[in-house]
């Protein structure tokens, strides 16, 4: 299959389910809003060595949100049991202690809830207020009062979606990546949790030589290798790869989002070749074939 | 004291020692590495709930980097065994990760030294290279080859310093706080943890009601509960209150952040109070007091 | 009128016809076309001293542009034999001079066209080509090819609608003023072409003094002559005004524009009073009253 | 000449005089300054099309200004009538009208200066004032009071210093161009005036085929006519070119913004051949060769 005279791989992405968190963070402005999100979702790349995975989703306008302000919404993804504890401890040490922050839940329909008792910060000053016909917490500070829903709702969604976009040399794939990247910006139901949204050193299980090492470089993608291992999986005329992972709240949210940064990254000059990651379908319940999501 | 027809309180910050790794990360353009920084300094506002405190630092030209590429300065700050278990898994997983990186130790002459073994990531086609006299480890990955220094000088820094923006409403004293933190952001040596350098909450140790918390609202500087409370510190006319938290290389370091922090916070109209925050001496060894340091 | 308890004063905007052409610019990322958006429009705040309002209207996903690649719709407001004369120039120095820009038609069911002929920089090797459905010019350049439309839609629009931040201070007049421009960012068809969004220094036609002024200060609104001047506007306690200007493809545009700022910049503490600019009905002959819009 | 790989041919840039005019521009924070600045800066990309030449020269931190709040530096270029007029305008409707600005003159010791009378705009209400030891007007506004120098000096400038950056494909040279700019912006006394300080489609004087047009593309350095024209520049394996056009103070600091440029611009993959514009040295003045001023 070729789009944009680019080939794309007949194969799939392997992906796991986690669970998701959404939190709406709104602040006097956009600006403020945004530099809350950015330090809450920081130090969240994967889940192999950070406590999460996080990212933005998306901006919210002012009227769209619970209190009529500018908001952008944050999904954080982890195994259920330390979800709730980033939760709070990326609410609490991130987002309350940022300027003019208010945060409320972003999926009201949710089965699961949890609890983020950020209230007891007030040391018996808080007291609770309903703003937008949701309940919140009211909490004297420094600069005046926070505010904040403290029930959050999670669903089970979907991490590792992914896919590679491989260049003929290394900026053609580096702007291809960024390219799919602002695409995936505009899905909702989505993050690309890593820096820019983008992996430049995607991993395999484990390691051939350090049996310690939990993960280690994907030798078969490693484009230097290309004449030393066997099994190179890069094409020829390859001089670099970058991949984009993606983790959202349903596999339809996910494919979209491959979809969108697939065409993207097409239409950038150089970019040659889009594959995708998997262990062979050993490993993750969901099977995305690049095909079918295009 | 005045400035600017301000009053700057006669009081003083109390500070403690914190350990401090210096990484200096460069990448093909300022913007990636700035990517890369700002994903490895995030969910680190404060040792009470994130697992280290850190920051930007600052720009350092491509004329003045090991490899000639455009760098940005990260400080990482926690107690010595915490600080390097932190930078090695920040690196690992904000840096490494992050197109076109590169790490270099940013305080060479330092006594201590600690190692981050990325290389083992190589899975044995790590090899050694000399960069800029530096001695690096070149790591075969997707995009093509990660180049950076091992071993990180540390040294005792200081956590901790601060000021407090006072303002006639919330947002002079938001103001305030913003022109505070980007003339601190040009002093070498500093950095300001919190979401914009900023604190809205700023809190005490322990709680009264709560005895679980560590922490809890500092219902002495909150202006809502000025009337409720027992000594409020709340000025006469004060609506808003935002503390400045800066960590650094050494208490010199620090005191001149405050001195410029607190010039640019007192220009902007509505601010019209500064102090700062200690707990009476008793428990940091820094007692940097305001009208010293400026 | 009231809203979130702000007085919303019971007057109206006065505006003016203009002419409008919407231009598409898209380039290899977002960031590429927003740099050439932003030079394009720039020095381009008033008709009075400069040679058009022009300003961007909006991001356009790649899914939706003629090319499939990021796109931002730039909006450039002047009377007709003006506006030709400035889309050439601006497109001719600002788009096809910046890096893989393609320009496209923004208004494709005008009545009215435009013709902005710049593939004869190509000096005869120009050729055409049909891109997304549009004909478009090729012109071979250093940078590879450029592509780009040559005819575009133009519309009457409306320029000059308007309304008055106030606030208790000035740091809360501009933060209200500043949440205001990012809420009408996000309302189609329209763009505020002052620096920010904002105006610091609305004006009055002519002057008192000085017969050669075009425009000059409107004293009525100053806040530090409030006690100097006769007929005053200030209402009691308040210290600033900024003033929001909109142009739009047309008067329902403009209107939602005002609503959505008034309704963000209410939101904002400090802020007490929104008014609007006039001429008592004798020169516009659009009258936007405040309490309709909202 | 090689510098990392990359060919530096043996040729100049060709340069001409211009008058320059320096203005510092300050703000209440970083942010609203930059913002005035790129709205005073825009559309002024080339003395061919544009009213002027213009760009940011650099950040000028709190403590450097005259009024102590955080500054940013523009240079505006054109010939000495023009330049009064277009720094005239330019004040008028894109700093005076951008909230909480003041400006004040950036070449103190300059025997040439330019009057830029703003305080008509007061229409009597004006006064003077002295601001961090300079001689300003302060005029009551809308948001308050705007405070500024209104006498600047100018100086003898260089226009047109150069080179091109050429690579192995388009991205590789649109990011070596990117580097390039980043490095000249730490450079003072000098800016890039085109969109992202890139020119994508750099032009030689007049047209063969169409006399009416006083610039038309350089063929002999398009990529894709390297096989149809005579003589063309474009070495072998050469995809893309782009410009960069530096405007300076002297011809030193152009000089020293061309050696940075290129030092930046080979460090990135995919670069291969750095060259620079001239005349054959019948025109411009200012003959800047690439082997002496690296």
């Amino acid at each position: 299959m070729e789009i944009n005279g680019v080939t794309i791989d007949n194969t799939y992405a392997e992906a796991f389910p986690t669970w998701v968190c959404r939190v709406i963070i709104t602040a006097v402005t956009k600006e403020w809003a945004k530099k809350a999100a950015t330090e809450a979702t920081g130090f969240a790349t994967s889940a192999i060595g950070c406590p999460c995975e996080a990212g933005i989703e998306g901006d919210i306008p002012a009227s769209d949100t619970p209190d009529g302000r500018p908001g952008v919404a944050i999904l954080i993804c982890a195994g259920k049991k330390k979800l709730k504890e980033q939760v709070v401890e990326r609410l609490a040490e991130c987002v309350l202690t940022a300027p003019t922050t208010a945060v409320f839940n972003g999926i009201t329909n949710a089965e699961e809830k949890i609890q983020v008792k950020l209230h007891f910060f007030g040391d018996g000053h808080e007291y609770q207020k309903e703003v937008g016909g949701r309940k919140c917490w009211v909490i004297p500070i420094m600069q005046g009062e926070y505010i904040g829903e403290e029930e959050f709702g999670i669903v089970k969604g979907v991490a590792g979606g992914n896919f590679f976009v491989m260049g003929e040399n290394q900026m053609s794939a580096l702007i291809g990546a960024q390219a799919a990247v602002e695409a995936i910006d505009k899905v909702p139901g989505t993050i690309t949790s890593f820096p820019g949204g983008i992996v430049a050193s995607g991993s395999k299980v484990g390691s051939l030589k350090y049996k310690f090492m939990p993960a280690s470089t994907n030798e078969k993608y490693c484009p230097t290798l290309r004449e030393k291992v066997p099994d190179s999986k890069i094409p020829a005329g390859i001089k670099a790869v970058y991949e984009i992972v993606i983790d959202g709240v349903d596999e339809k949210s996910v494919a979209a989002a491959m979809a969108a940064g697939i065409r993207a990254a097409v239409k950038v000059p150089g970019v040659k070749f889009i594959s995708a990651g998997n262990f062979g379908g050993t490993l993750g319940p969901f099977k995305m074939e690049l095909h079918k999501v295009l």
